[in-house]
C-alpha cells in the first residue's frame, strides 16, 4: 500500500473570492466530538443556529435553516423548491453566477428570460421594470447581491418593489454579501435567499443557509408537480428542522458546530462593526491599488467592500503573478472567472481574512512581484494605504 | 443580543445507525487551517482520497469522487445522473431506504418498478429474475447492500450477473456497507455505487464517496436530456476531480480533510482486518443480547455485523430506554424507522465505535435498564460476550 502521509497542507492567507479564513475558534469547534443528528443536544444547536441565522438575515422567517450543501446547493434548494416547469423565472445576468442561476432555471424546466448587464456594472432598475412589463406573469425574479465573479454589490430595493408589483417572487443571491454588507430580507420585501458559509461568515465551506418568506413557502405548498430534489425538499427539511424533527438525512455535525461558533463570533462583533470593518479595509486596499497604477473594475458607488476586482495591467502575466504570491507570500488571490478570466484579479476581504496585516502584506508583496515583472508604474501602495487607514 | 454560549454537547458513546464515533485523529485533522479549492496542495489532498476511496470500494474506475453532500446526496446524485424521464428502473425494496431510492426515481420522471420483500429479510434473486423477465428493457436495477433500517446484508453477486444479462445498469446503496463489510465494486460488476462518510469509515457526516463504471459513464455521455441537478452533475463534478480541474462550486475543504485522514485510518488497519473486526465484535453483541433473552431481527447468515436490530421484549418502552442510555451512560442506540418503528432497536458497530469496551458498556447499561424496567428474562449478557471473546 501508498504511504500516504500526515496532512500538510501549507500555510496561507485566503485573499481570494472564498474560502476566507477561518477563525482558529471555529476550527477548535470542529474538532468536538460529533453527538448524534437526533440528540437533544443537537437539536438545541440547531435551534440556537437557527435564530442566529435570523438575525443575520435580518429576517423574522420561520423557514431559515442551513442546507447541507456549498452555496450552489443553495442556490439550486432555491430555485427547484420554487419552480415548476413552464414557469417564467426573469434571471438578471451580470457575471458568472447570473449564469449559473439561468442554467438551475433550466433544469428546473421552466423558462429563463435572461436580463442581461454589463460584467462589472449593476443590472438597472429601469431595465427591469422594462421586461417585467413585458413578459407578463412571471413566476420570480431572481438576481445576485454581491456577484463574487465581478466584485459589484447589486442595489436591491428599487428592484424588489418592482417585483411586487408585477406579482412575482424576489429571489436573491447573498453567497458573498452576507455578513459582509447589510442584507435586510425583511425590510427589502426578499422571498427566497441563500448564501455559504465560507465567505464573509468565514467558516468552512459546506453548508449553505437559507431563509424563505411565508409568500414562498405558500407558492411551494401550492405546487402542483414534486419537487425534483429529494435531497434539497425544503418540506422535508423544513420539518427536520422544525418541531416534528422529522428524520430527513443526517445532517453534517461537525460543519453544524463550526457554523454555530462562525455565527457566534458574527453576533459578537456585531452587524454594523463588521460591515464598517469591511468598509475600512477595502478602502485602504483601493487606496494602495490605484496608487499603484492599478485599475479598479467596478465604479466606487457599486464596489464590494468583500471582494475587490482590479484590472490586469498590461504586459504581466496573469499566472505568474498569483504563482509568486502564493508560493513566496503563501497569499492566495483569485483569478478572473468566466468573461474577466486573465483580466482581473480578484481580491477578497472576508471576514477573518479582512484585517489591516492582511491588506499592508498584500501591497507589499503585490508591488515586489509586479516590479520583478517589469511594472514601472508609480508604486506607492503601502503609503495611501497607510494613509487611507489614518484618515 | 442573547448570550450564546460555548459550545458543550453531551459525551456520547455513538452505536446508532450513524454516526458512529469520530477517530481523535480525524478530529484534530479538521482544525488544520483551510486552503484555496484550487489550490496545488488542495488537488494533491484530492488526488490521494481519490486513490484511497479506490482501494476501498475495491475499483479501478476512473470516476470515483466524494459528493459535497451526505449520503442521500450520494443517492440522488447516482439516480439524476442515470435515469431520464420515461426510463424504467427496478428498486428492490425491502426497508426505508429502499423506499427512499423509489421516490427519487420518481422525482427523475422515470418509472420505478417495485420489487417489495419482508422488512428483515432479503431480496431474492429468483424474484429478481422474474420482474426483469416480465418488465423487459430497463435502465437499470437498484438495491441497498446493507439496509441501514433493518440490519440485512443483501448478497449482490448473483443478483449482479442477472441485471448483466437483462442488459441494465447495476445500482447500488453501501452506505452503511462500506468499509464495514466486503464491498467489491469490480468484481461484483457494480455500475453506480455511492456511500456515506459517517457509518463505517467514522468520519464526520457530510460526504458521499461514489464511484461510476465506464458503462455508467457511456450512459450518462448518451443522455439526450439535461441531468436535473446542477449540483449533483456527474459531468461537471469529473471535470473538477479530473485533468482539468475545472472550477464547479467550492469543495468542502475541513471535510475533505476529515475524509483522507479517515481513509488513511481505514487503510492502515486493512480492509480485511477491520471485517474481522466488526465481525468479532457483533457476535460478541450478539451472543450478549441473546443470552439476556432478546432476540435478532434478522437471520444470522444476512445479519450486518455493524448494524445490530434486535426486537424491543414485549411490555419495554422504547423511548424510555434509549433516553435512560443516554442520559445514565452516554450511549446512543437508534430506535426503529418506518415499519419497526417502537418494534426494534438498532445497534450500530461502525469504524471507531466498533470496541470490546464498548460492547460490554451497552451489554451492561442495557441490562440495567431492563431490569429497572421489570425485564425478568434470563441476563447474563456479558458473560456470554466475554465467553464469545475467549472462543
Amino acid at each position: 500500500m501508498k504511504n500516504y502521509t500526515d496532512l500538510n497542507p501549507g500555510k496561507r492567507i485566503l485573499m481570494g473570492p472564498g474560502p476566507s479564513d477561518v477563525h482558529p475558534r471555529v476550527l477548535k469547534t470542529m474538532a468536538t466530538p460529533l453527538v448524534g443528528h437526533l440528540d437533544p443536544d443537537f437539536l438545541e444547536i440547531m435551534n440556537e443556529t437557527r435564530e442566529m441565522l435570523r438575525e443575520v438575515y435580518q429576517t423574522k422567517n420561520e423557514l431559515t435553516i442551513a442546507i447541507s450543501g456549498t452555496g450552489s446547493a443553495g442556490m439550486e434548494a432555491v430555485l427547484v423548491n420554487l419552480l415548476e416547469p413552464g414557469d417564467k423565472a426573469v434571471v438578471c445576468i451580470n457575471g458568472y453566477f447570473g449564469e449559473r442561476m439561468a442554467d438551475i432555471v433550466r433544469r428546473c424546466g421552466a423558462e429563463p428570460i435572461i436580463l442581461n448587464a454589463e460584467w462589472g456594472t449593476i443590472v438597472e432598475p429601469d431595465e427591469v421594470k422594462k421586461v417585467l412589463a413585458d413578459i407578463g406573469k412571471v413566476k420570480l425574479l431572481a438576481i445576485v447581491h454581491a456577484e463574487t465573479s465581478t466584485g459589484v454589490r447589486q442595489p436591491l430595493e428599487e428592484i424588489s418593489r418592482l417585483v411586487k408589483e408585477a406579482g412575482a417572487l424576489f429571489v436573491v443571491d447573498a453567497v458573498t454579501s452576507l455578513a459582509g454588507i447589510p442584507v435586510e430580507t425583511d425590510k427589502w420585501q426578499i422571498d427566497a435567499i441563500y448564501s455559504g458559509t465560507q465567505k464573509c461568515i468565514s467558516c468552512p465551506p459546506g453548508l449553505s443557509p437559507v431563509s424563505f418568506s411565508e409568500a414562498a413557502r405558500e407558492v411551494m405548498t401550492q405546487r402542483t408537480t414534486p419537487i425534483q430534489s429529494w435531497y434539497l425538499d425544503m418540506k422535508m427539511l423544513g420539518s427536520y428542522w422544525g418541531q416534528e424533527r422529522f428524520y430527513h438525512h443526517t445532517a453534517p455535525i461537525s460543519m453544524s458546530y463550526a457554523l454555530h461558533e462562525a455565527l457566534r463570533l458574527v453576533l459578537e462583533e456585531g452587524l454594523e462593526e463588521r460591515f464598517k470593518r469591511h468598509k475600512l479595509h477595502s478602502k485602504a486596499l483601493v487606496a494602495g491599488l490605484e496608487a499603484m497604477g492599478l485599475e479598479m473594475v467596478v465604479a466606487p458607488e457599486y464596489r464590494l467592500p468583500e471582494l475587490n476586482s482590479v484590472y490586469i495591467p498590461e504586459g504581466i502575466d496573469d499566472v505568474k503573478v498569483r504563482k509568486a504570491l502564493l508560493s513566496d507570500y503563501g497569499i492566495e488571490i483569485g483569478g478572473g472567472l468566466g468573461k474577466f478570466k486573465g483580466k482581473a484579479w480578484r481580491i477578497g476581504l472576508m471576514g477573518y481574512s479582512c484585517s489591516r496585516d492582511n491588506v499592508m502584506l498584500l501591497l507589499a508583496a503585490l508591488e515586489n512581484i509586479l516590479q520583478e515583472q517589469g511594472y514601472k508604474a508609480a508604486q506607492h501602495g503601502i503609503i495611501a494605504a497607510q494613509q487611507a487607514y489614518r484618515k
